[in-house]
């Protein structure tokens, strides 16, 4: 027991950290449809025939983007990432308005604060999303900038697509190509894939955030199956290895599983499929919290 | 020009940050009936007779609690945060759900983590609302831990009440006691006043989290007034004087205007009246970065 209280989060990884601090949230079902462990939490509206969507995301500077980077790129990516996982909940996801908190030290410079909101802005004005407010808190002189976001959307009812709906047959597919995100600057200015149409009904769908290494399995974990890949088949940036584009992560391709084998010009390509049991272990990825 | 680009959050303070930062954010009138500047965004919904309402807030250790402070009552306070600004905006406001993101060292007792969501889980049961899910990035070891809310909650239309609605002639009242509340320790512990029914209509309202010197001038700024405090009249804690009640912040009690004096048993206190400019200027209070 006083073992247990010296357990730090680097001890058991973001997945077991969210899995400890979940459990057991009080969800008031007759407004909750989904809670923790999608890409959103999803919850009745009035609207018999609409679904709301909930995102709360947030990026580090020195984690999520490097000092010195270009902040009108930052603001677009801290906005971006929570506009990528609204995508993941189906077609005709689209998101309504973003919540912003900054937290910054006493010396940080107003005019890269705003060209952060500039890039928000950018992304606002482009998937026609409203910034309706926010926060912002003062950190000790030193500490890397914060920007939380928490983003509000909505998907009509029959289109919503959970991470756990894949099923033993399907299969698997990816939008887009994978791997060197973060070295080639992609992870900046990527487009989330909102509106995607493969004119495919996919069994579930996540977005690729933390790498396929770390994302399918999740995939997999949520749906109670296992599966196989086929390495070779994974569509790979330029100057990308297999292993690049398994684990370098922040892709914001959607990830998702198909009753049957899509064609030829859906703009989906099959990486594998979906079975009883894991066929090809993989591990990587990215976890906040890995030593 | 170049001047400009050298000035710092803590050379202009939080409310000029905050003006500069939501100066023409994109809106889409047709869904947000409040943008920033009051004490939650306001959009409306499928039900014409309810708007939904949202929040994002946040707390630092060492700025909004101490190390070693019990993380059961962080936990609480970073969500009962929340929910009185989600009380400031009528009688019938409620939460609904909550996003929470932690930005944690990797060295970061997941005990203590577990104790911080059972104090929220404690605020979820107490006021009926749902935690969703959220977001966990880690921090260079060393920095100060933060917990991030996006609250959404609703209200009946008819019940809503801004900050900019005060008029000349109003008078100016309070619930409950001010000052002395991060030395009592009831900045931990105090109770949102949802559903707070002083009989009243009150013509704008907000909550205190700043102290008074701070938040009656943004309430004033809103509704573009003046005030006329009566300063003995303002209800203090033991202990407390006038400054203190004045500046010292984090009171979560309702600022509201009304029409006329209320009845001796409707548990607010009148502290002054609304003029057409200002008739007794006050200063200090919370800023998240003075110098």
């Amino acid at each position: 027991m006083s073992e247990k209280l010296h357990i730090t989060v680097s001890d058991i990884g973001e997945d077991a950290l969210i899995k400890s601090i979940t459990h057991q949230l009080p969800l008031d079902s007759s407004r909750v449809v989904e809670g923790s462990g999608d890409d959103c939490a999803v919850l009745k509206t009035a609207d018999p025939e609409v679904y709301e969507l909930q995102k709360a995301d947030a990026i580090v500077e020195n984690s999520h983007f490097l000092s010195g980077t270009d902040p009108e790129l930052v603001g677009w990516k801290a906005v971006a990432r929570a506009v990528s996982d609204i995508a993941a909940m189906g077609i005709s996801a689209r998101p309504v308005s973003v919540l912003i908190t900054i937290a910054v030290a006493k010396n940080h410079l107003v005019s890269e604060i705003n060209e952060w909101y500039a890039g928000m802005r950018r992304c606002a004005e482009k998937f026609n999303f409203s910034i309706v407010g926010g926060e912002s808190v003062s950190l000790p002189e030193g500490s890397p900038a914060l920007i939380s976001v928490a983003m509000v959307g909505e998907i009509n009812r029959a289109d919503l697509v959970l991470r756990s709906g894949a099923r033993v047959g399907d299969v698997i597919a990816v939008s887009g190509k994978l791997g060197g995100s973060f070295q080639s600057g992609r992870h900046l200015s990527f487009e989330p894939r909102i509106g995607f149409d493969p004119k495919l009904r996919p069994t579930a769908m996540m977005d690729l955030s933390d790498g396929l290494a770390k994302d399918l399995p999740r995939l997999a974990r949520a749906s109670g199956v296992g599966y196989a890949l086929d390495f070779e088949a994974i569509p790979r940036h330029d100057g990308c290895d297999v292993k690049a584009a398994l684990t370098d992560g922040e892709d914001y391709e959607l990830l998702m599983t198909l009753p049957e084998s899509p064609p030829e010009d859906s703009g989906v390509a099959v990486i594998g499929r979906i079975t009883e049991t894991i066929e090809t272990p993989i591990e990587g990825g990215w976890d906040h919290f890995s030593k």
